[in-house]
């Protein structure tokens, strides 16, 4: 039966229910009772604990304060940026009462009408317009700037279709909000910032992303410029995995946030935000995980190894018990997290299929003969392979292993998007092409006229405009007018 | 100018009136545009991460693990549990709808009367009705329990009279959700948790405080049982500092949470919740700090040390500099945070007033005499004493200094309590001595009754029967009727 309960439907068959399967059975999420809002699970939560502990260290490297802000928006204050407000208004939940009372009906409580807020709040969808409500204070002169500050933070946004961590009513998430004196900077700020992300989702997550800029429709609410890092899943669909905005003087000029620069001038203040989201877990799954489970990077791995003893009576366990004993205190030492499963009401082969479905990235598991021979065996969750070694030196085996994983699953990502970016030249081969996924590169005319065509007729968006690689000029696929350089078109998350 | 801005009101003067000079003076918290609800300013932010680290480290090393629950709860099932509706239905926002439009009228945004909810959401004032709804999924037989989660998430309780971390609208904290199977085992939990809570005042907060259980009128809203701290604060009035409380089979019943015992046999299952919050901060504040700002212990400030370089002109500051950078380096492996502000915008004096606001525990000085003899001068703030100590050997004299600090500021807010501490033993008596502010400790006839006068007539309530020291029964000081124990009454923040 356990077995049964651990089995995925295969990815060739239905990739979205794998999916699922996998997010339930690995008891990563699941749905609530609230429509559109998810519980995350210890095991899954346990993996956003990592993510936050490597970014929130990465942000503070590069100058960064968290603090926090508050979780209701004025209603009000949601007006104030013109095309933030267009952006957000049709996702958000609205606040209108304070007060419960008992139902004079006898049918439990009921809302107060008495207790009618004068105006409505709106549970932030993003935070923008509350804190640039606040940074008018903070700011007076240049030497209040920088102001480089993040939030970690729970939002809200109303979505009709909701699919466990790629696409909640409520997740969670990091959103930098940072003021400068002068656009350049701002600028500076915007991009380091997608080099973070891009560091951290290359060598933390294992995951090869693309930096680029959005086309004017992909844009952020508000924002001038919106950069981005793209994924690339393995059913060949995108997955937007953080941006970066820089958002110009708008928000500045939408709460009157001048400053006096060192001439005593007036000016308005330029700004950046930023974030990334539980979503990630859903990137970390879909870039690497096979029909048996999660497969997950070390870097990431709530239990980077989890050691098995195989045993026929208390003799062999309490001497298998002795030796992992000293391996586990010497892994710790070095930082590894370990796990000694001994609990006898569950078999080694029950404990095997469970943690391959959890993807604990290495497991040891030492037996009778291994006792004999002075070993124990080594499998990794990665390539689903095994090993005998010698008990001396395994834990330098393990160490190293580890970064080999973390390695290995990067470049199998790598090859795997390789294999599925290809130049597109014409639209008909687009339509094509666009049926077998990946990222097609493609020279487009720079209209927003021909990016809704290519969706209406195709579903695939334009993921951005690449910064990096070829930049030849070229003419549009779809009208033959002249194009800047190929921009990445797929379907997406 | 910067003297000025600096200065608080004194404690003597108005109490309340320093408290929140010094939250905004010392850039911890201010109240935002949304009412009762605050901005925690980096500043702040950095203590309650420091608290968070530590508190959290706590939990998982008490078998506990993180997990994440919606914001919102059905308003049906905060009816499921009769005392726990009653408790929260005064406080809770209400959101009602999904979804704004732009206003026909043209002024900005309004809600969208067709974006009604069917049934309204809470945000969530506590969990646990959230929680148990998802438990009776989570547990079918005991080989399920104990389940042992704890969730750091933000909360709602909309108050009418708020003050920055003690009291405000939305608030940050953590909230441990236990399931159990049998009753022992439960009341254990509740009481582990309150020692653990005991533990983070005294060693970390450097904040005495007294264990106890709270009188039937003062318990959670839901519990059979509420254990808690309590502090004193410098002008002797007591301050909650946090709670464990044992709910019994309530909430398993409300949502009918049943487990198959080791026997066969079908029972509801028992349950604790346990939450401290961002108020500890205002506790910290009003423990330790003076007139001249902010007094923390070293466990939780941001920055241990501060070191400010005395220098005439370049060469001088050049050779500050590498010793100082020498000093750095050192404190940081030991794992110290010490910043070198040798920003040369402000004189030495103003820094000094400035870290002095701030808090730090520890200044460093150096200036040319101290070039010139190898010395380096070592402030205090909890004293305010400074000393001149050789170079050399500064590194071993701060760290040490570091703990002399933790454990003086401990040493005098628990002398301090111990002063305030005093057996009453008649009415009469009593409401004089309550005008004095501290613990009186009296006898009490355990009927809500006497204690409901006590509280219309002195504003006195029982802040908790304590669970340690003199158990010597004798007579109510109001009634004479019999009394257990002495309880500890006092005005409460």
């Amino acid at each position: 039966m356990a077995k049964e309960l651990k089995e995925l439907t295969p990815r060739s068959e239905n990739y979205a229910q794998w999916y699922n399967d996998l997010v339930i059975k690995a008891e990563l999420a699941e749905n609530s009772a609230v429509r559109g809002c998810m519980v995350i699970k210890p095991y899954g939560y346990a993996i956003w604990e990592k993510m936050q502990q490597n970014l929130d260290r990465m942000f503070k490297e590069t100058g960064h304060v968290n603090a926090y802000f508050p979780l209701f928006i004025p209603k009000s204050f949601m007006s104030r940026e013109a095309e933030h407000v267009e952006g957000f208004a049709k996702e958000c939940a609205v606040v209108t009462h304070y007060r419960l009372k008992t139902d004079p009906n006898g049918n439990g409580v009921v809302v107060d009408p008495e207790a009618k807020l004068e105006e409505e709040l709106i549970v932030r969808p993003t935070s923008e317009t509350i804190i640039w409500s606040t940074y008018k204070n903070w700011i007076q002169s240049y030497r209040d700037l920088p102001l480089l500050i993040n939030q970690w933070a729970n939002v809200v946004r109303w979505e009709m279709r909701t699919r466990l961590f790629l696409r909640t009513a409520e997740f969670l998430w990091q959103e930098g909000h940072t003021a400068h004196a002068n656009r350049e900077e701002a600028e500076a700020e915007a991009k380091k910032m997608l080099k973070v992300y891009t560091e951290f989702a290359e060598k933390y997550m294992a995951m090869p992303v693309i930096k680029g800029v959005k086309s004017a429709s992909e844009r952020f609410a508000g924002a001038e410029e919106t950069y981005t890092i793209e994924a690339l899943m393995q059913d060949g669909k995108a997955l937007q995995a953080g941006t970066s905005h820089f958002l110009g003087q708008n928000f500045a000029k939408a709460f009157d946030v001048q400053f006096t620069d060192q001439n005593g001038n007036r000016d308005y203040v330029w700004a950046t935000s930023w974030g990334v989201s539980t979503r990630l877990i859903g990137a970390l799954i879909m870039s690497h995980s096979d029909d048996n489970g999660l497969v997950l990077p070390p870097a990431l791995a709530p239990i980077q190894v989890v050691m098995v003893p195989i045993y026929k009576n208390e003799e062999q366990l309490r001497r298998i018990d002795e030796k992992a004993d000293k391996i586990m205190q010497q892994l710790k030492a070095l930082g590894i997290s370990v796990k000694y499963d001994n609990a006898d009401n569950k078999k080694p082969g029950w404990k095997f299929s469970e943690y391959e479905l959890k993807g604990v990235p290495v497991r040891l598991a030492m037996g009778a003969r291994d006792l004999e021979n002075n070993t124990i065996e080594v499998a990794r969750r990665d390539t689903l392979t095994k090993e005998t070694v010698p008990y001396e030196g395994v834990v330098e085996h393990v160490k190293n292993l580890l970064d080999e994983i973390q390695q290995n699953i990067y470049q199998k990502a790598f090859d795997f998007r390789a294999s599925q970016i290809r130049e597109v030249n014409s639209y008909d081969e687009f339509k094509e092409e666009i049926e077998k996924g990946g990222f097609l590169l493609c020279h487009w005319d720079g209209t927003p006229e021909t990016e809704e065509l290519v969706k209406n007729e195709t579903k695939a968006t334009i993921r951005c405009i690449p910064l990096e690689g070829d930049k030849t000029p070229g003419k549009c696929m779809v009208t033959g007018k002249p194009s800047a350089q190929r921009v990445i078109f797929a379907r997406a998350y």
